[in-house]
């Protein structure tokens, strides 16, 4: 059984145009920048980003930069040029790989993309400092940037950074926790994902000195669509399609994560929720068909559908905001595809 | 046998009461920044900075704060008052804090001045994300500094961690090579210890908006004053009192640390120097005598009196600078009386 929130394939040709223009604008100046790192951050970071394999060979790429996408299309929606954006676009990609960095070894994967991760690679202390390098070097851009409101941006940035730990920190105390609320469980998300995706939306006009009214609105727009995306990761985390998402199948509930579904299901799901919760806090490698029994207990307590409700109208807030602001008609219309693109995707 | 590199009673008061004025300045902007940071970080920061015990008791109290006091001289020293450079002072203490709580993981020290190291009592993830936590507040509280220079002062923040980075990825690469040079080893020190002392020194005067002439000489001078800082460190190493460095005696050749002394001593000490070499590249614990022997060596290379030399020269070239940029002469004798202190330690 599949479900979607909508139509997507309306939208993912723009989506994926815009995403393909905002790699092509970005990456000179990401490359330039990583450059700019001392000799062990920097082979270590390009390898990261995709750039180099191992042998020193070059590499496939990296992600999808949605996040560079996002804050070229702030300076563009705010009528700025798309040079206004760049350097945010540099400076939010730097932040999103630092987190990447540090994640991978705090979650200990030893892979990302179907690649050694750079703590197995080259240790514990290589990965700690590259991202330190990152993180800074995020800075650094940002206030060389040549605009009046550089230093908004980078306050913006340095803030965004702080919730972005903050839902990490969370993330890591709900470990070992078995009360988590479902409030709880959407402020960590907000934190991990909405924060930067909201600061990604933002950052572009900030740097173009937009009004208020539009950083705000285009800060809800990322915030949103952020949250919306994590609330569609966990649904994909345990319906997923293994082919689509590259985990294996009911992956979330094998490592019996606390995602936003199975909060919902454990705290509002009465007799399904409590067989829920039990299940969970059993140990040991679970059978194939507990994992399916697990999926129907968050079903029958309402999760998927909670979660799906909920990421539909996190992504119509975000439609609302984008499209009431007054900005140019031509990136609002992108920046709704890539809502669409980003949020409807078949669970 | 001690010895020493000047009559460091002379300045000794004034420094004491320098250092113990900043830090009562500083604290309470310091306890302000830190209660921002999210749950988790800020009880593990507030321990860290030694403020409170394990048990949420009062702590004893942490280091000596040089860099905040740096901080504030620079502002004062440039004619501002000090309030101008207490948000520079609270970000590089958070900035050195940072880089302590990572450093304390990856050399995996379990103790800092006889307490538990945070990385120990909270795990890996907690100390990677409350030094994550504390580098993104830095840059926050500076870019919020009432100053139309605020900017720069973040800028000079971003590209002095990126050095601090640098010396620590090159110390930590020097530990698996034998071809160490003097000059690459002072290089790393430089970026270690010597890039944030230097934006220490000159962070309250680029807030103060003072002209380039005085926050280079400025920048000079902690540059100067770290190097040579951590020179008398490497001697205290070899050749320090127990009783007064609180770590056991020839503690950096019990790790068979290649420290600068060490280093000049391979690369220049003859057949002393090659013995030297020998010794440290054998394994095992070493015995009392043969550390005797290795400090025989780093001696009869030339390693101490080199570094002893090269750190009064740093020293010079500190005092030459700070005294000849026309600052105001209360702050400048003060910070005269500093370097002393920081530099003219017994060994």
């Amino acid at each position: 059984m599949t479900a979607t929130l909508g139509r997507s394939s309306d939208h993912r040709d723009v989506a994926t145009e815009v995403l393909r223009r905002g790699r092509d604008v970005v990456t000179p100046a990401l490359q330039a920048a990583v450059d700019r790192l001392d000799d062990a951050s920097r082979t270590q970071a390009r390898y990261h980003l995709g750039w180099t394999e191992l042998d020193g060979s070059p590499g496939a790429g990296g992600g999808k930069a949605v996040r560079p996408a996002l804050a070229l299309l702030s300076a563009t929606a705010a009528g700025a040029d798309v040079d206004t954006g760049v350097p945010g676009a540099v400076a939010v990609e730097l932040v999103h790989n630092f987190s990447l960095l540090h994640d991978d070894l705090m979650d200990g994967d030893a892979e990302r993309r179907h690649r050694t991760t750079v703590w197995v690679q080259w240790g514990a202390s290589s990965a700690i400092l590259c991202g330190d390098a990152m993180l800074a070097l995020a800075q650094e851009v940002l206030l060389e940037a040549p605009s009046a409101h550089a230093a908004a941006a980078a306050a913006l940035l340095a803030v965004t950074t702080r919730e972005l730990i903050r839902g990490q920190a969370e993330d890591l105390a709900f470990e070992t926790r078995d009360d988590v609320g479902v409030a709880e469980c959407l402020s960590m998300a907000s934190g991990k994902t909405g924060s930067l995706l909201a600061a990604s939306a933002s950052i572009g006009a900030v740097l173009a000195g937009a009004p208020a009214a539009q950083t705000e609105a285009l800060h809800t727009y990322g915030h949103e669509v952020g949250t919306a995306f994590q609330l569609v990761d966990d649904l994909l985390g345990i319906w997923g399609d293994p082919a689509v998402t590259g985990k294996p199948v009911l992956s979330d509930l094998r490592s019996r994560k606390k995602s936003l579904p199975v909060t919902f299901a454990i705290r509002n799901g009465g007799e399904a929720g409590r067989e829920l919760a039990r299940w969970l806090a059993t140990e040991g490698e679970p059978a194939e068909d507990e994992l399916h029994a697990a999926a129907r207990l968050v079903a029958a307590g309402g999760g998927r559908e909670w979660a799906a409700a909920e990421a539909r109208r996190r992504r119509d807030l975000a439609l609302g905001a984008v499209t009431g602001a007054g900005l140019a008609p031509v990136p609002t219309g992108e920046l709704v595809a890539l809502a669409h693109h980003l949020v409807d995707r078949e669970f």
